[in-house]
């Protein structure tokens, strides 16, 4: 053991790192990224040694603000610092690099560490590429989903309730906001937590974002769907399987995404808030997230084996992902898409896909008879009941209920793209489209984005306009409306489906 | 892009991060681990966004000292900051993830990223991990070998250059201070570099810090070797095959230690000093890093196998690995050791030893003919000549030539293990005496650590010495002896080899 001296430092680091001199490493006998007891003021803390260095001297010792806090140490106070041994979950990291199958317990404890913060990022690297090279097997995607869940807040909202998630890459697409208010005028509980985008121009809770506020906390969350059956609120905000952020951030440079860790990633939110029922969508295409019928089919059995064995019924729906859904894409644009298909009117495909995914719900609860769940749902749009559920939600989370599609302002800098020759839409590049919707400024930009004016099918003449780029500067319009004419979002004719190189 | 005001951080991280606020990371379009390019007085430099937090303000960006100084900027100064694309060595660890094999022009794309410190804690974890469970084939490991080797100083000391290896994990087993003064006294070129202790009580190149300095520089290296032929120095101060320390920081809270990467790192070392012919020493035995016979025959066929390809003549030899070789353990008592043994005493297991290897490498080099390289090597021990050369070595490394056995201070606080029983010696623990001999301050304490009395075999009577623990300081020397009683690392009589729980 040794005594030093604190120097604090007022970065948050998220992890439990301190730097020390390399003397007292040698000291204490041990090495970069070994474990110390730090303890003062009866206070302990676990942390791992990240850097050494000449700035820190021998007897000193780095904290950062994570560490200050628990500890409650003052700059140049003196704390006791230990060797400590490795949690027990590296032995289990190791275990599965190892291509071993890991135990419930052991699968847990791993959880519980991450949760903890107790793993550096090189031992979670090293889990996360295991898991992505060896795989996990069902008993180890159940038991993973199982400690997610348990690692976080769980609440409880009886019986009836419903769910539902899409596996992403499609533009537009914000059918939650439409599915959402059915269901939940229907008289089912819909608890609906949401994402931003990360590389998209508008997550689910952008887009919401634009009509009330998202970031509430779990009691307002309890509140809310208690007095109006539902909500859509962002995921970040509630404290539901906390490790899944954390693994996410790991996954992420290298984009990897291990199957078992996406299906228990997915299904622990909904088991986090007692989902009974749970639709997933999983748009197939060219240029979308899966491109392969047989592998979305694979996927889809594999989420219905999961919900099985966590007590939750799934249906999975295989959608067309090959193109953009609605018209707008970036938040107050989809937005005022959502809004006018709540008032009988917005883009067809929107439309009718929210129809097909709340008729699946509203069947597999048992709110109407095999076949006729479409048609409820219809019935519940048309009637202006979702679309008073809806403005139900947007007052209980703080929003004005009076919004109208009208009211919702989009960039007033636009810049029209438009078709440069006669002929049919043979593609609308989901990646593409949504790089000009960002480039333009969305999600930063709310009313920033894309609007569409005509879909794929549709003919065009010369000149005719493809799309719109709205924008709220003129740098960033100029720039998207470059990388619109360089990128080519939307193709016309040919007969080409695919370009491989 | 933004432009932001720096804030420095008095840190050495050795990576290439910085911190940003989530407000401007949003306006970039980034997230946590992505990359980005900073410019500023014309410099430019990458760098990773590693954390975002409330204390770096929007409009601000937190800067660490690694950076600072490659930007030349100024607390307070405004940099530019423009969203990066990612190394494309990213995508090679992706391919190794996915199984596939690495072409060699892949592999020296990740070393020069490794080496440039470009790639992130989280990117290098998943590239260790996919090797350690891929395996790499042998075309890949020659490729990992040039890549380090022309990452980093290249030596030429023409022909004739020898060098030696030892797979590790023995207590005590100081033969490179005597086989290097053999080969050098033979007129052969031996440019040893050699490790500090991490896990053990002591590495050569704390060993041989004992009689003199270790930390020699590049250059000096050269002189040094020019003038005498050999040298026994800390890898760390030269840069050779740089990649691999930064590589062994990412194995080390796992202990991955991929076989490929084990021969690359040992063999990078030895071509980038020009080595001809190398001998590998593979101890073998219960507690030993090696266990197994098998295991440790086709890790000698890999590495000739390596030699072959990199134009080095290899020659591995398997050696009893199961208990420690010489007497002390600790530095200042191993540097004893070797000490006697050049002045033609000293323990004979240590002085047998280190014959064996200096004659394979004298076989090897051409100095003898097959079967006479052992009786050459000891007539040069027992002349004297190794010795002179030693005195020579130490002298041209900054030490006192004229340093007896008798001048190494060891601990003056010592404490006597006695035999509990009358019996034959039956194993002593590597780990175990290791561990009595950091305790009692080995490494850092040189003076300190452990003296064997009686070797494996030897008959013992009730009540007579089997070690004695060496200490500097009383609380140290009680923490040892309290350990000794406890883990008991001298096993007495019994039949059972080894215990399996």
């Amino acid at each position: 053991m040794i005594k030093a001296k604190v120097r604090l430092y007022e970065i948050e680091t998220g992890k439990p790192i301190i730097i020390m001199n390399s003397a007292d490493m040698k000291e204490l006998g041990i090495h970069l990224s070994d474990r110390v007891t730090l303890s003062t003021n009866g206070n302990k803390a676990a942390a791992i040694v990240d850097a050494t260095t000449g700035v820190v001297k021998e007897g000193e010792v780095g904290v950062f603000q994570d560490l200050r806090q628990s500890l409650g140490v003052k700059e140049g106070e003196k704390i006791d610092i230990k060797a400590a041994g490795r949690p027990v979950s590296i032995d289990y990291i190791k275990k599965k690099l190892k291509g071993e199958e890991l135990h419930g317990h052991q699968i847990r404890s791993i959880i519980q560490d991450i949760v903890d913060n107790n793993l550096s990022d090189i031992e979670l690297a090293a889990f996360v590429s295991s898991a992505f090279i060896n795989g996990y097997t069902m008993d180890e995607t159940v038991a993973l989903t199982n400690a997610m869940v348990e690692s976080g807040q769980q609440i409880d909202f009886g019986d009836n309730v419903v769910d539902k998630h899409c596996i992403g890459g499609v533009a537009g697409n914000r059918t939650t906001m439409i599915v959402t208010p059915i269901i939940a005028a229907a008289g089912l509980t819909i608890p609906k937590t949401s994402s931003r985008a990360i590389t998209s121009p508008a997550g689910t809770a952008d887009t919401m974002e634009v009509l009330c506020p998202v970031e509430i906390n779990i009691t307002q969350l309890k509140e809310i769907v208690k007095k109006v059956g539902g909500c859509i609120i962002w995921g970040g905000s509630v404290n539901l399987a906390p490790a899944d952020d954390k693994i996410i951030r790991i996954e992420y440079p290298l984009s990897l995404d291990p199957e078992g860790q996406v299906l228990a990633s997915v299904m622990a939110k909904k088991k986090s808030v007692g989902s009974d029922y749970v639709v997933i969508d999983i748009p197939v295409g060219v240029g979308a997230k899966i491109e392969d019928m047989t592998e979305a089919q694979a996927l889809a059995g594999k989420f219905i084996e999961l919900g099985r064995r966590l007590n939750i019924k799934v249906e999975a729906i295989i959608t067309d992902g090959s193109a953009p859904v609605g018209n707008g894409i970036g938040p107050a644009l989809e937005a005022r898409d959502v809004l006018e298909v709540l008032d009988g009117r917005g883009p067809i495909d929107l439309v009718s896909k929210s129809l097909d995914m709340a008729g699946v719900l509203l069947e597999l609860a048992g709110k109407s008879r095999k076949g006729e769940g479409r048609a409820l749902a219809e019935s519940i749009l048309s009637s202006g009941k979702a679309k008073r559920k809806m403005m139900e939600i947007i007052e209980a989370q703080g929003g004005n209920p009076n919004i109208t599609a009208a009211d919702i302002k989009v960039g007033d800098k636009t810049h029209d793209i438009l078709a440069s020759t006669k002929g049919r839409i043979k593609s609308i590049d989901n990646k593409r489209i949504a790089k000009v919707a960002r480039t333009a400024g969305a999600p930063k930009d709310q009313a920033a984005g894309v609007y569409l004016h005509a879909g794929v099918g549709d003919t065009v003449d010369t000149g005719q306009k493809l799309f719109t780029i709205y924008a709220v500067n003129e740098s960033k319009l100029t720039e998207a409306a470059q990388l619109a004419e360089q990128i080519q979002p939307v193709s016309i004719g040919g007969a080409i489906l695919k370009k491989l190189n």
